[in-house]
């Protein structure tokens, strides 16, 4: 900030220079007192230089603006989100969720971090670096989730993550998820939990289930948030210790009805409750909407409304240090929500740094985006080019069956595993009789190896075809399920050909394709032209037998070595629990 | 902190190693959930390792304590102090609060930064650099209250501000008392909020009146706080533009019935509301206690216990972005206080850092004390030794009586300025008949010039016989307050000889003494034995007239150039609204 520039936003307060902006007619919501008052807004340089329950004393403002009686409500930030699961670019994201009311995110850039490591944490920072959004990066913690287990884009250890924390707009370490790497002490979480120890600075959680005594180790070696409590229970015992608890709106999981629950019992919105949304897909960004449609949620499961607001603005703005954000408040920066109705809670106008960005679910003018680096490269960089060969598994010499371990996703969320028999047809395993299982193949793509994997999945639903995605957490290597090799190696080649997304091929050709070039995780589309893209897949996908919500969702976790109890990577058949891979072969391992 | 003992402590939450202390048995005061309830408290390398409401799960603890049922309450934190207004070294004053419960003080050494400069500063953090009280200290903003008043022994400008904040326990600006300048942005104000917003550190405040646009301004121009305010809607303005209002119990004035007001008003204890005691004299922090007593005034104006105690504690941690206390939860500094009975708010144990430190009102072991440097030096040096001579005020010649200034002590607090006609005898100016006046000198003690003044004023109350002292705000300069010229000379040589103090002169002999050697304004005497000779003092000022409750807080006023209207410093009566020195002759100036 320059000294100038200041001097100016002084003057102007004082009323020896005019407002940029008077926003008359407001019902202010003030998150500090809690109380609901008729106010004006003074604007200067982009921050709050009035905001008085009197008419503004000073000399004619430059402009002025009634509000015509609406609420006026500090910017709503998002406490962790994971930008790339929106599947836009940053650029996107931001027209996307301005007009819902967010105007401040911190973002763990794992996804992309997998891919293409510090580069890829770079690349957010630069595409961000201009949005009228505000965008803070907490430094990705866990890259990749379980080192050994499979081949990522990238390793982050300490050192990486030290460097990480000088960039400009990186404020933390994002939600360190290796809790049991946290609480048993591995070198790796140590070394990085001290690197961010070291520089003073804020440490996010994740530990789904943590409680007592593992809880508290936990907290003592760092991190002090959560966003995957989900049992009452738990999250107050969090909220008792102080760490600050995220309640969450995602597209998976929803944590705000205990929340509420809990802010209902203790009778008050304890400082340490803020809000986020951590993964949120296209269509329910565009149908429910963002941090607008967290707070509704917060309302509709019964929190006081100014408590909810002050979770969703002043809280956050605390927890990450953000000390000039939260609050419409002289000095603070002036992004400001219009709102009819606090309960229905339509955002109408959105302002940034005093600019009005978005207005009736619009954005006002044109977002820059980035034409090169990152966003102009093909990033599925295979050692071979898929073939109906790769995707065939043949049996041992002599085999008429073979027994086969096989993955299974139980109704819980969690994966089991079992051993199927299955006939040999020409030499190869065969799935025509087994209509329950599938075929699951993972292509390291980031260039580093020539590992591929094939293993078997059963409860996937998939009766015919193939899907591919280069999108597959954490390490999002080229991820394919099929029923058939040929419409596997189709799926494969188009997104080796697009630069990556998400491929549905059925005999022999290819039946929807969402295309998502940037680092194979993101589209450069907004989410208008994205989410027809994304119904066709998934209407495509019903078709072929998924019957999810969200057909994709199991699909793109297949390759997660962090869930319970098994997962499939480049290396074959992960056991979580022991840590180990197992042959295919029952007999084997 | 080690990486090293972090792993002990983390090994300790998780059971591997056992506990040094677990408190048993005590009803936890939870500040994030407002909740109060049965609980257990873990401690390990002096940080809570467990607080939960279930027994401690682990291995045998090496320590357990029965608490019997008291109330765990974290330990007080005082926003905004002056060490040096206790009168008592670092360590006094840390061996007095302590066993009030006062854990952390934020201090401003103001008073010695004048007479010693950066040196003073330096010597109050090695001074307690030791101490279980953790010390955090602000770095004063207006060292002197106003350049070009008077002669203060340094002077601090952005340079030094910006060199101090690089020190270790130097954690924000202190209250920025010259709000004129800031509003008017003076070059001196504005390069020293400049270097505290390029550390991007706390800035504090004090800004009494201020609102509107004014305040808006000050806001706008980097503090944050105040504690100055006293009137209702003052307090709420500042509450409501989110300025962290620093409720205060002082020995000079109190805000906390306005707060607690405020706090029924809103049926809520704002985020930024917090306490602290900003300048308490021996004899009421011996009488009352300290950061205890705010709260028990918190709780008697009917402020919701746990919301006071909220305030005291995380508020203030928050605030001051201390971020491991304010709290008994795990990763946080053990600061833990029992209190038998939360309402009475007497508090029987002290721990610091998981010692006990304090018990029934007494601290348990000495604390260490500096004896070199500082508080082996006397700093009183004037340029000449103090004569009779110096107290006369001779009349022009061929007058037979002179018509004098006279700065009036208003019953509000201010000063104002009256005209008087005099005698003159054996040709200097004659006090007999007026027994409503008396005589002001103010000799520069730091060296640094050889300024020396006699003023009148009128309402002291001092009938015959001198007082002298160095603690004389903000400069710190001998200020002799006396009917007679003979007391006065005795009076400031005693002081001179002792390295300053305050010292009652009547008869031509000392009456009263108290040595304050630490810069001349801090004794290395503890509590129990400097009350007594402050009260012999007082008992002695109250003998030669002086009907105050505190005889010597006007006296040490006296020489403030901030209070309207009139100031007395070493250059003589100052104007304070013009800003310029009046000539004693009424006919010039």
């Amino acid at each position: 900030v320059s000294i100038d520039a200041r001097m100016r936003r002084v003057e102007a307060a004082r009323g020896n220079r005019p407002l940029d902006l008077l926003i008359q007619d407001v019902k202010l919501v003030n998150v500090y007192t809690g109380e609901v008052y008729p106010a004006e807004i003074g604007i200067s340089g982009g921050y709050v230089a009035y905001a008085g329950a009197s008419a503004w004393p000073g000399p004619e403002p430059h402009k002025r603006l009634s509000a015509q009686g609406k609420f006026a409500v500090p910017g709503l930030i998002d406490c962790h989100v994971h930008i790339e699961s929106s599947m836009m670019s940053p650029a996107g994201f931001a027209a996307a969720v301005l007009p819902r009311g967010t105007t401040t995110v911190v973002t763990d850039p794992h996804e992309i971090g997998n891919v293409l490591g510090l580069r890829g944490v770079r690349y957010m920072l630069q595409a961000t670096a201009k949005l009228p959004l505000r965008v803070y990066v907490q430094v990705p913690s866990c890259v990749p989730a379980v080192p050994g287990q499979e081949v990522a884009g990238a390793e982050f250890g300490s050192q990486e993550v030290a460097e990480m924390l000088t960039w400009r707009r990186v404020i933390g370490l994002a939600e360190v998820m290796d809790y049991v790497g946290v609480v048993q002490q591995s070198q790796r979480m140590r070394t990085i939990l001290d690197a961010a120890a070291q520089k003073g600075t804020v440490i996010s959680g994740h530990c789904p289930g943590l409680r007592g005594q593992a809880l508290a180790a936990y907290m003592m070696a760092g991190p002090l948030s959560d966003h995957e409590a989900h049992d009452p229970d738990e999250i107050l015992e969090k909220l008792r210790l102080g760490m600050t608890f995220e309640a969450k709106v995602s597209s998976f999981s929803e944590s705000m009805r205990a929340a509420a629950g809990i802010v209902k019992d203790l009778g008050t919105v304890p400082p340490n409750l803020v809000f986020c949304t951590d993964d949120i897909w296209p269509e329910d960004l565009m149908q429910a909407g963002h941090m607008d449609n967290v707070v509704r949620h917060a309302i509709a499961e019964g929190m006081p409304v100014i408590g909810a607001l002050r979770a969703a603005t002043l809280h956050g703005a605390q927890r990450h240090r953000l000390f000039d954000l939260g609050a419409i408040a002289p000095g603070k920066q002036a992004d400001i929500l219009l709102v009819p109705d606090l309960e229905a809670f339509e955002v109408d106008e959105v302002f940034v740094a005093g600019e009005l960005v978005a207005q009736k679910g619009r954005m006002l003018g044109q977002l820059p985006r980035l034409t090169s680096g990152v966003e102009s490269e093909n990033n599925v960089h295979l050692s071979h080019t898929p073939q109906k060969e790769h995707f065939l598994l043949h049996a041992r010499p002599g085999r008429r069956t073979e027994r086969l371990r096989v993955m299974t996703l139980e109704p819980d969320g969690s994966r089991g595993m079992d051993v199927v028999e299955l006939p040999v047809r020409d030499g190869v395993v065969d799935l025509t009789e087994a209509s329950e299982l599938a075929w699951v193949a993972v292509l390291e793509r980031h260039g580093r190896s020539e590992n591929r994997s094939l293993s078997l999945v059963r409860g996937i639903g998939l009766e015919r075809g193939a899907v591919a995605s280069t999108v597959a957490h954490d390490s999002h290597n080229l991820l394919v399920v099929g029923r058939s090799a040929e419409d596997m190696a189709v799926a494969a080649r188009e997104l080796v050909d697009c630069g990556g997304g998400i491929c549905c091929a059925v005999n022999g050709r290819v039946a929807a394709l969402l295309p998502l070039p940037i680092a194979g995780l993101m589209s450069p589309l907004p989410l208008e032209d994205l989410v027809p893209l994304m119904q066709k897949l998934n209407h495509t996908l019903r078709g072929l037998g998924m019957g999810f919500r969200q057909p994709l969702s199991p699909i793109l976790g297949l390759a997660l070595p962090v869930i319970p109890h098994y997962g499939i990577t480049d290396r074959g058949l992960v056991d979580v629990d022991r840590q180990v891979v197992l042959p295919i072969w029952a007999d084997e391992g």
